[in-house]
């Protein structure tokens, strides 16, 4: 199973919003088949392993990190595969997360007279796939916060100047990031204090769809992000009914996506609907205070990503992870659940998820 | 010498201004005594450890953290107590810091017929008195900047409720650093918010003296510290030269320490130049983002604690743990050094070393 998993990760950045899957099929003792799903729309991780067998299949095992799938999507059904294969038994780590086809594709191995053990390597199995399944759940993307601050929780000097907090191997981190999100999401306020290119810069990466939280279409027509959307997608979410001026970022090729209105801002909760719908399945959000502020305020924000770079800038006006007005008191902060600490250099990065929303509850 | 530094630790917060030492007497592969320093004024180690043999220490092994002392302090020599006990060998950790004396122990021991190894576990026994080496090089206190913040940087909401960033395990661990250090240093900022009582909470624990810096005699004098004088110190600095207001708080039992100012404040270098020469070697810093600023520019600041709260406050107005004007870009932010990282129930603690200041100098 770990070698499955290990495989499932391979698909990483490429199969959204499609779950990371690995199978190795072992026969008396040996590994003669594996496969993962590598792309979106192409073969299943069961199917792969089943055709890259060196000998007939004909009584194997097969682990696979994922219950299979009995429905006809893009892709036949892998239990009909795995029947056709002669698979003796089949070894499951995660079950389907979606409640109408989870344990279909047990029941019908079984019916099917194939031995299922299910839940082997549960856990991590599941946290190949913490973004599917939440997505799978709620129809809405999973939302990552992230940002880079100082051991005195500043992201930037009270002159406004972030470049760099951290060191190189905590950015490269974050192109990683990147890669594993299907979106990245900022305030219109880092478009023009910033004007960042939010591309993935390592190799064989692939660059995330770019949008950008601009209630009232303040984007700069010459930001580097309206300029190239050739090179990869950028949605302007907005508020804004200027048909003219969005008309110009049109013709650049971004796109406008209009989203309801609260409280004179974007409606996160209604923007994270509209790109559930349009199969965004993770946003990584790299924005500022005032938006990460919202982004919490609003509930939408699953994980917490802290870059914590060993340095202390000082300064009552510099800018922090988090601004706008803030919860009253300790109490009624909003709770992240247990860290997960990683050295990157010199820097730290802090995971967590979030487990309670700002009102306190979870 | 494991023994020797477990031993050692036992003298914490009690042998200030000197340094934790434990010994262990070995003699044919069995520990045959063990002392180490308990309190400021009463025996050392070595004499501890051969008083309390349960056989002669003659042609023994002595495992001592630190090089024994060879001058007449309050004590008389270690070395020629363990020449008089006839010991075969003796294996030394740390050498003596004190430039005047290093080596001096070696020699007479030596001189004296003794076989010597030094620097066994060096790192590990120098780890033990981190604060006795600064005091004894510089002639002043090490002080430790400790604070306690969200995930987001905060050390209070923005109404300025603070109670609690932390959990219960993270607040017991300060009331053992308040145990070890000598002495505890706010600015009145904290003490006209918070009033604070800064005592040491702990069973078997003693108060610190507790230390105000007070430029103008703003402490009230209705505070809890200067209503608790009978409990531990209180050391008012201050620049004021207000002889009426100074005798209020002699006559409730603080004392009144000038120093000199320094751009309208207290000039912090000269307040630990003054600290140093009354024996206080160390002091943990609690105070507010004003005076950790300061604090960090004066470059009195040895050591960082943030204790870091899995919470998001958010807030542009909530308060963080370093303020003032600031460094104005992350190139000319105080540098720290390699973090330690310990988890105290659902917190974090994070320890480093400062190791260039504000200027940037190392």
């Amino acid at each position: 199973m770990q070698e499955a998993i290990a495989l499932a990760k391979k698909g990483t950045g490429r199969v959204s919003p499609n779950p990371l899957v690995g199978a190795v099929i072992v026969k008396d003792g040996e590994v003669i088949g594996r496969g993962y799903h590598e792309k979106y729309g192409q073969p299943h991780a069961e199917r792969n392993a089943l055709s890259s067998c060196s000998v007939s299949p004909e009584g194997a095992d097969m682990y696979v990190t994922l219950e299979p799938c009995c429905h006809h999507g893009k892709q036949p059904p892998c239990t009909e595969a795995i029947v056709a294969a002669g698979i003796k038994r089949v070894i499951i780590g995660s079950s389907d997360p979606n409640p109408l086809v989870s344990g279909k594709g047990v029941v019908f191995l079984k019916e099917h007279g194939i031995e299922v053990e299910e839940g082997f390597m549960k856990e991590e199995c599941d946290a190949l796939n913490d973004i599917f399944f939440h997505y799978i759940r709620t129809g809405r993307p999973f939302v990552t916060m992230k940002y880079a601050m100082t051991m005195d929780g500043k992201i930037a000097a009270f002159t406004g100047k972030s470049k760099w907090i951290t060191g190189e191997e905590a950015r490269k981190h974050v192109h990683g990031e990147r890669n594993r999100n299907t979106a990245i999401m900022v305030g219109v306020g880092t478009v023009i204090a910033d004007d960042p290119m939010l591309t993935c810069r390592i190799e064989g990466g692939r660059n995330p769809v770019r949008i950008i939280c601009d209630s009232r279409l303040r984007t700069p027509i010459a930001s580097s992000l309206v300029l190239s959307t050739d090179e990869a997608p950028v949605i302007i979410a907005t508020c804004s009914n200027d048909k003219k001026k969005a008309a110009e970022y049109i013709e650049k090729g971004c796109r406008i996506l209009n989203v309801k209105e609260k409280d004179g801002r974007i409606d996160l909760d209604d923007l994270m609907k509209k790109l559930g719908e349009e199969k965004i399945d993770s946003i990584l959000l790299e924005g500022g205070g005032t938006i990460n502020w919202e982004a919490i305020k609003s509930g939408i924000v699953n994980r917490v990503q802290a870059y914590i770079a060993p340095k202390l800038l000082g300064g009552k006006d510099a800018k922090t992870p988090v601004e706008g007005k803030g919860a009253p008191s300790p109490q009624e902060a909003v709770m992240l659940g247990e860290s997960r600490i990683t050295k990157l250099g010199d820097d730290l990065l802090i995971e967590s998820e979030v487990i309670s929303d700002v009102h306190g509850n979870s």
